[in-house]
């Protein structure tokens, strides 16, 4: 009924880089996505601070939470395209496809 | 298999008001959090740029992402012990209740 | 960042009834939703048997998934219109909005 | 804010197969997850006609639903260790890694 025990402890930083560096425009549209949402967040504390409805305030939580799930569902696609498909390649995917599998698991609950 | 359709469609802005206003205290806190998440939302550009691993980014968007379910929760549950229960008190429960399903099944996906 | 720790302990019977009892209709009506889903857990075992596409049993999966979702939802919109509006006429909304939370926090995770 | 519409549209079936067959102990052991969690869903139907507390069907209805999550894991991880792999080292992993991200996206919501 519950497994929070087995549950994935990857480390907050694990030293590894990504196999291909990120190109600057890679860079700068993940990183506009980021402030985009960056911006959402700040439009919140207004909303709180104007003491605006509750209901309403959470129809933008909702927005920003969409959008965050996005930015990580493309970075997991790249991570997958590049790091992982590396791994694989050179017979280590083993290892990769797990990692994989912890951060998808972590990143859905 | 599809419920598309019959999902939410909650205005962005409802022109309500929380029936009890929320006290300084109360949006300071509130607003800490956001600031705090907004801080986190930061750091996940610098790692960006600076070309971290996928995966340490990964394992920071899923921090975000819960604490922001967090600051939802708690605004849920302000508003169902302020907002809904008032209403459920002058016999208008309905309408408020079949808006916080709404939102809160929004707020899950 | 975690807070796996103030989570929700829900028993796993509390030994409490609903409120207002469920009309035979009412049983009628989720008992067929979850015959639905067991029958449809059952497809998922003959797809398996089967040796079908991985992607193609995912889907269906995700399917019986949103199904139970629904199934839950309901279930909670009529704890909160019977159970937890009837508490909070009688002045013990604060307990049954505290548990009302714990269960959705744990329903969507 | 919105982007149901950009959403995964996987067939029901792809007319597709596991590049490596499930061997019989394999299929066995989904089987069996599966067969377990028909029983809960049954279970839930008991709680349902003996009009059993709101809050405990649904923390029964989390079980499942954290069961049939871990079968999906378990069956995307297969899939990513085979097919996806298969079709990475031959040279077609792009096509393979967008229908996985579709379907986990799917699965995730």
């Amino acid at each position: 009924m519950n497994n929070e025990h087995e549950q994935t402890d990857l480390p907050e930083n694990s030293g590894k880089q990504p196999v291909t560096p990120r190109t600057p425009a890679e860079k700068h549209q993940v990183v506009n996505r980021l402030k985009r949402i960056e911006g959402q967040v700040r439009g919140i504390q207004n909303m709180v601070e104007d003491d605006r409805y509750c209901v309403d305030i959470l129809v933008q939580l909702s927005a920003i939470d969409s959008a965050l799930k996005n930015v990580g569902y493309s970075l997991m696609e790249r991570h997958t395209k590049h790091c992982v498909s590396d791994a694989i390649r050179s017979g280590e995917g083993e290892e990769a496809i797990d990692e994989l599998m912890k951060v998808l698991k972590q990143f859905s609950k």
